[in-house]
């Protein structure tokens, strides 16, 4: 039996004319003798707006009946789609995260997926050639219905595909593939046709809403190949998967950037064992994320830490930095709401030099100044002021010949 | 523990200021010492917004889909509503038809309950004060949602407080109570305290819209005494019970009508064995249910039948007598949309002689014609001219003297 599974996105199943457009992907697959898991989201909007109504309701909305009430988003979505497969003479039946299961933890609204009963899938797959399964959602081991988070239809998803084992796995959304750089930015942007699952990581982390970060991480622990494809068009769209031979001579993949950066800095705090710890204890302790971090070299037992949040939690951040400061001393707390993050990413800069240094120089030459510098094994991040990122990223694209499809 | 089941309709779960009544409702049974289990359904209107969505998707929609897709009407009833308990401080938490299960055979769109586990209910009763139930749905054996078909939530109350033994069941509506008769059509009816479950399904078969017929039978078959109450008031509602002593001294507890009538006659066809067999199976077959039937005595080996079937099917009906007249003779079909069924309704009328007659000689001082006849053990029908309604409502009324609360 050779299984595909394919995951549509809420913009996919937004109305009926839609749902054909994705039943004409499903009928395709089937003509290729594939049996089919499709996998759901809510249609666009609707997870929010009963988000919206739990907290119009309860101030602190009981987050186990907020994961029931979002779960009936994909119960419609598939209970319509299944209708509609049924009526076209397709042998379908849906199937919802329980009736699997789908077997994760308690943790309600943002649930991790511990088992999945794949023998279940293939007894169903021999009586009908459909399973049209609830994205997001999941069950604990006592039965009560948990989701996965933003974006979670994409891991369920993945998920699957790794469960029924060795098994395709394409994710549908409204975008036909993964770029070089955002389109909107630089029209010489151009759609990969493949990038290694480290490579969409750090897109995805940037913000490049193509894959859910969750999702990418779970097709590479499992080594699971995605195909990211428009529902709209019959184009081939990008292979997200292992690294090999070919993709190693790519030296860079893609050009990111954030806009959702704010940066701190904490003036003339004592150089001493346990400062960053007492700094950064708070930020996490209130669910604040850091991105970014630069601890400037001591000068007369004094340092300045600056770091980078996102732009919601600035606010917090500041308030909370001000009342270190008044503990442990400190000349004083600045801020800027107004930078943004450009990175240069791609698997082929571990093995070499020289892709920082270019991209330095890259800026240097636009006269853009880099405020913060943070690199991993396959990404180089700069922090700039947010009015260059549209002229950094093109410069950058365009230093490194993206769109070239041969570039080295 | 003494456990309280509380059902609320589609109208007290309209809007979050209804649901504020219903736990106002529930917060009275827990300062009287009880644990509650309390039944929702969908909020008004949106069980047949979902049907009429299924069936712009599918020209015949797959029912075991159109259960799945229905049951989460009562799934984001009972999330609100649970979320809007906790919020309050109540330790409550909402369980779906599977999660209990209450398991039903597998007849989407209008199962029956074979068994619901009530140790699973009485755990969880141990540790939460108040379990919010989803009405109208269960689950097959092998996991699939079903829907117990129109007002199912009431049979669902009743098989609650049923299972959980010597319970009793609140049906919450918004009206108060039952009625001698038609409050709009004759200002002097009266509520009633108690009426027994057979007069409630002779009434509830007559169109009182106050309980749903099948949880009436199942009320009486389990002896659950319900108490019919409206959640916008604090008066004691009505109890359906077993008939007990002080009921027997009641000869009729109410008058019943039924607009949804309409009468077709097939004339002159042969008078021997097997020709009622010949009129009534196509009816069956084509899903049309014959209420009232008269057959004319036999003249010169030829017999008129007379019978009343619902106005939507009148038309078929005619047609396939026109048919049966062809083949196996008859002078013709004639036929009357424009009747009514006037109802007595009363268990001390099987003790007591010349209700039938009273009530023959009030509509006939009125000049209402009486048209078919057709009596139970604890009810007389009369089928009359439509326009005669309200009139003979009003006669039978004040003949029974229904508007005395001591009536004999």
């Amino acid at each position: 039996m050779r299984i595909l599974v394919q995951k549509f996105g809420g913009t996919s199943v937004a109305d009926i004319d839609r749902l054909k457009m994705v039943r004409g992907k499903v009928k395709a697959a089937l003509d290729q003798g594939y049996k089919v898991v499709v996998v759901l989201s809510a249609k666009s909007g609707k997870t929010n707006k009963l988000l919206d109504l739990s907290t119009r309701w309860a101030a602190e909305p009981d987050l186990a009946e907020v994961d029931s009430l979002l779960s009936t988003g994909e119960q419609a979505s598939i209970a319509l789609f299944s209708m509609l497969l049924k009526d076209s003479g397709i042998k379908a039946r849906s199937m919802l995260g329980w009736q699997i299961p789908i077997i994760t933890n308690d943790e309600f609204g943002r649930a991790r997926i511990l088992s999945i009963d794949a023998s279940r899938i293939h007894k169903e797959l021999e009586a009908h050639d459909v399973l049209v399964v609830a994205g997001f959602q999941g069950s604990t081991e006592d039965g009560r219905i948990t989701t996965l988070g933003r974006g979670g239809s994409d891991t369920s998803a993945v998920a699957l595909a790794a469960a029924l084992d060795s098994c395709e796995c394409e994710i549908y959304t409204d975008v036909d593939g993964v770029y070089t750089t955002d389109p909107n930015l630089c029209s010489t942007a151009r759609k990969l046709d493949r990038v290694t699952y480290e490579e969409m990581l750090e897109m995805a982390s940037m913000g490049a809403k193509v894959l859910q970060i969750r999702s990418v991480e779970f097709a590479k622990k499992y080594n699971v190949p995605v195909h990211v494809r428009s529902t709209f068009s019959d184009d081939p769209g990008t292979l997200v998967a292992q690294e090999d031979a070919m993709m190693e001579a790519v030296l860079v993949s893609g050009i990111a950037y954030d806009k959702d950066q704010a940066r701190v800095t904490v003036c003339g705090v004592p150089d001493r064992p346990g400062v960053s710890a007492a700094l950064f204890a708070p930020l996490s302790e209130n669910g604040i994320m850091v991105d970014m971090i630069i601890q400037t070299a001591s000068r007369e037992g004094v340092t300045d830490m600056t770091f980078t949040v996102s732009r919601k939690d600035l606010e917090k951040a500041i308030q909370l930095m001000k009342e270190i400061v008044a503990r442990i001393g400190g000349t004083g707390v600045e801020h800027d709401p107004y930078v943004a993050k450009v990175s240069v990413i791609g698997v082929g800069m571990r093995n070499h030099t020289g892709v920082a240094t270019k991209a330095f120089a890259a800026l240097q030459q636009e006269n853009i100044n880099i405020q913060m510098i943070s690199t991993s094994e396959i990404k180089i991040s700069c922090l700039i002021d947010e009015k260059y990122t549209e002229l950094a990223v093109r410069t950058l694209h365009d230093a490194f010949e993206l769109h070239k499809p041969d570039h080295a």
